[in-house]
């Protein structure tokens, strides 16, 4: 039985600080630590997204040597962690290679940083989520976000993550441990 | 009234992968994420500890850059984050600037990633912190984690955050952010 929850960290279509539509660079700690959480959660794919073929071969090349490479015999835990990682060009092909797995169509889950109409709450998906052939695909945003268009097109809307007061900056890297923990984690 | 939760990232003393006491490096990484995790969950101070006066300058250069440097204008948001970091050499500095917050006594509490006894869990942390003058300094470890002196010495062990299986190996980072919102999220 397959993990039904994956992560697809989109580098495009993403807002920059001027809300223009832009493709971000790849930065490497977000694919380091979104794999190690990923893979603690229990998670068996982390899709790397983006239309860049550079930065997909940039993103091999990191997998590659914490996988094959020098890295491999340096760090087991690493290696682990980024055998989950898979590099696609478009959230299609991450829908369609993730759909592999089960005979449940994939829905994909959308969150940002401030409230939509009509999100569900973390609890509600938890619970969807009990379902094994009910499998999800959470899209994270980089840059100063995903674009309008990718929250009209996706299945479900998050509600966002809060914390305390009305600052709200979490790195990606930091959001998606939370919504691991709120998703899969034991409690 | 202040916010009565605190984390100090501990540079020693921490393990080596060799199982060696040492003084890891600063991670530029680390102090932004954990300032902005901390930040949006309403805490007030992030103490840096760390014996060696080069990595304190570095901690003061990066946050002075964020603070009043060019990237003060660039990013106002991180600014915000950054301005609750202090940089000290000892835990002890730590817990007494902190003190200085409160009349009730500081209790350091200490996590790591494996298991141990008369640990309490999460939720009668956050129970305690309802308190607010109850205050509680959270000692994170970096590297290959806190020493065990480190639990001997702390007032409280804290459960270890852990996902779904065997494999455990969050980064600092994202155990941050995952204590962060156990303990002060809006649920």
């Amino acid at each position: 039985m397959h993990c039904n929850l994956a992560i697809a960290l989109m580098h495009y279509p993403v807002y920059n600080k001027h809300r223009e539509i832009v493709t971000t660079a790849l930065t490497n700690l977000d694919l380091h630590d979104i794999a190690r959480s990923s893979r603690t959660f229990g998670l068996e794919r982390f899709y790397i997204v983006t239309p860049s073929p550079e930065q997909r071969s940039m993103a091999h090349r990191i997998k590659e040597h914490w996988q094959d490479g020098w890295g491999a015999a340096y760090n087991a835990d690493r290696k682990e962690a980024l055998g989950i990682v898979r590099v696609t060009p478009t959230l299609a092909d991450a829908v369609s290679d993730f759909q592999e797995l089960f005979s449940g169509h994939v829905k994909t889950v959308i969150t940002g940083a401030r409230k939509r109409p009509s999100s569900v709450t973390f609890d509600s998906l938890r619970d969807e989520l009990r379902d094994p052939e009910n499998p999800k695909l959470l899209l994270l945003g980089t840059g100063w976000g995903l674009a309008d268009c990718c929250f009209e097109s996706a299945d479900i809307i998050l509600e966002p993550v809060s914390g305390k007061g009305v600052y709200n900056h979490l790195p990606v890297r930091s959001a998606a441990a939370i919504m691991l923990d709120r998703l899969m984690g034991g409690r």
